[in-house]
């Protein structure tokens, strides 16, 4: 007889965000003249660049003749795309990464879901806390986290780093030694950074322990201090024991177009077997590769004129972010995060729990945010706001929160 | 210490195309004159409909609007196209399916490959011999197959269901109730069919003993005879053991744009827990959506006008098959499917080994197949090719085959 995977029934609860869109929906239904300005979920709001909205109409004119019809896009990715990340996002940085260890695909959030597949069932993982809750779920369905405790919110097998005020938010070595470490940075959710010296030591730790790093680079681009990496790759022996995950979801506005890639230097060996070889594996053979068309748009982000309109696109968000934090801090909030970063990381006032606030913002000034508990235990009493929202919404929440 | 998933070491040599892909490109290398004719890989070779083009610049062009720009899709896809195909393929040919039943995503290699993992561990899997390799693989991954074994070319836990001139190429049920069946018809490799009343026998004892079927239907479009099932649905009591893939790829050459659903009857449930809420838990968790203007595209292929012009499409590859299916029975060969499916199956002669008979076809006649014995050892001495090249090179082919 059939049996489910009984570890999908330890996931407490449904999804974060699906909470969050009930809430928002039952005060709409109830409240309907309220505008309702949403700076939760991390979706952008600015369209397409021009320039890339001009490569997509080629690829598409291209699909629809013989002669220049695509079919099956190689399994890891059209070397065009993989030769400009390479040279662009890499080596123009001094980091010796080649373009067949890049692996396209339609976003870092199924990569990073998918990776902890390569691994074995026994490996322990490590989080930041509070952390994106893929990481963590993604581990629950393969049976790698044991049971879910509701009295500490956390999972038994999981090794917890508490990121906090007190450590500023970058997370110090576990007690455990974690087989898998995830590491994101900047930092979903908090928006803090990490120099590279301090990521430096995390890549001795992993390379000393024999651990592998699964490092989340998704908001690079957001970076504009001189001292924090871009890549992980740009500190030694990385290429030993890290795994980076890139996204042109927030670089872009690429969520609704569905393009990312993960990095797995050949030098990545445990016990003899390279795990390049394994996540091609698994490309091969459960992933036919991201539309064709979506790669062509993907390479356009990497021409002068592509690069130069994303660049005012992310000058406009920060801009945004901007706002938000000097609207926070003249209003007596303490802010953290916002400035190498899209997301804006706030203490609740009053010592009010993150949902107490989410209900408060909600209900006196109409304003969506994230919970920081929603990330695990020690986001409790933060609060999360994103700089993805138009510049009139960001001007008008910050009146609104004035107000409070 | 990390270590890698000891179930992917599991998985013998490479992938089927892999290979045949590198004995092209070294005979091709000797022979740069030779012009060879590729009826190996199912990939398609006519253009994109005009009508989906015009579709798929329309969608583009509202990504580069502000008031039309499209961010993150639903986790389970766009309303507007999980409506049509509930109402087009599911209700107008009397299937009881609903539009929140069906999962939208990036095709149905991807969908077949990743539906294994809401299933326990230890549930048995059983495949049809010869069979599409994803299935099995993907299962091995999981640790779900146990060791291969060379001498019989089969793993040991795996329940295999041979498919032979015997039995019609129809799977008999096997010794050993399985707890997951995977069934794919029309058929890849064989091109066979199976009739509604023979389908529904397997429904029935999957009902009798709790055993979920995991049908691959992605060559639906393709059927021409009356008493040929287009879905699983059509019959009765699938709802309560049955889940569906379908793909755009063939249907309507999506194999570059990347489209493909999959049903799930809220009726499927195993010891209380439905599968459908376990699979939209994994989109929710290790997914984000095909992207927006392909899912118009897809949309797109259920218009009047979007439908003539695909169905013309299969008209032409239907021309192809029947090219071949005559062509090789004038010359003297044994020759299966090709009537209600893309792919025909032929005995190789003189009882020639599968990858004998593509060495003589790639060297005597330039022409690209797929050894049956790359399906499993009971496509020893079988051979596929597909009706998926050009008109021209579907001719020539069968007029070097004739003068071989």
């Amino acid at each position: 007889m059939a049996k489910v995977n009984g570890d999908y029934l330890k996931l407490p609860g449904s999804y974060l965000f699906s909470t969050i869109g009930k809430k928002v929906r039952e005060y709409q239904a109830a409240n309907p003249d309220k505008k309702v300005i949403r700076l939760g979920i991390g979706d952008v709001t600015q369209p397409i660049a021009p320039k890339i909205i001009e490569v997509l109409h080629e690829a598409v004119d291209e699909m629809g003749h013989a002669e220049t019809f695509k079919g099956y896009a190689p399994d890891l990715g059209y070397e065009f795309l993989r030769d400009v990340i390479a040279k662009k996002d890499y080596q123009d940085r001094g980091c010796y990464i080649n373009a067949d260890e890049i692996f396209i695909s339609d976003g870092a959030k199924c990569d990073c879901g998918n990776i902890q597949e390569i691994f074995s069932r026994d490996n322990t993982i490590a989080v930041c806390d509070p952390v994106y809750p893929v990481y963590v779920d993604s581990n629950v369905m393969a049976g790698r986290t044991g049971e879910y405790d509701p009295a500490t919110e956390r999972f038994k097998d999981v090794i917890y780093m508490p990121c906090t005020k007190d450590n500023g938010f970058i997370p110090e070595f576990p007690k455990q030694v974690p087989d898998l470490i995830y590491l994101c940075f900047p930092n979903n959710p908090t928006g803090m950074v990490i120099t590279k010296d301090r990521l430096q030591e995390w890549v001795d730790y992993a390379n000393m322990n024999g651990s592998v790093i699964l490092y989340d680079a998704a908001y690079e681009s957001f970076i504009s201090d001189d001292n924090v990496p871009h890549s992980i790759y740009e500190c030694e022996g990385a290429r030993t024991c890290a795994i980076e995950f890139r996204s042109f979801s927030k670089t872009a506005g690429f969520t609704g177009l569905r393009l990312g890639f993960t990095v797995i230097p050949k030098d990545l060996v445990l016990e003899g077997t390279a795990l390049h070889g394994l996540w091609a594996r698994r490309h091969g053979t459960k992933y036919n590769g991201a539309p064709y068309i979506i790669q062509k748009a993907g390479a356009a982000c990497y021409t002068d004129e592509g690069r130069k309109q994303i660049n005012e696109q992310i000058a406009f968000y920060m801009g945004n972010a901007k706002i938000i934090r000097e609207g926070l801090s003249g209003a007596g909030f303490e802010v953290y995060g916002g400035q190498n970063a899209p997301y804006i990381w706030l203490k609740a006032p009053d010592n009010l729990t993150s949902w107490e606030f989410f209900d408060l913002l909600l209900n006196k000034a109409n304003i969506v945010g994230t919970p920081g508990s929603g990330f695990g235990p020690s986001g409790e009493h933060y609060f999360r706001l994103t700089a993805f929202g138009s510049r009139e919404d960001t001007l008008e929440a910050m009146e609104r929160i004035r107000n409070l």
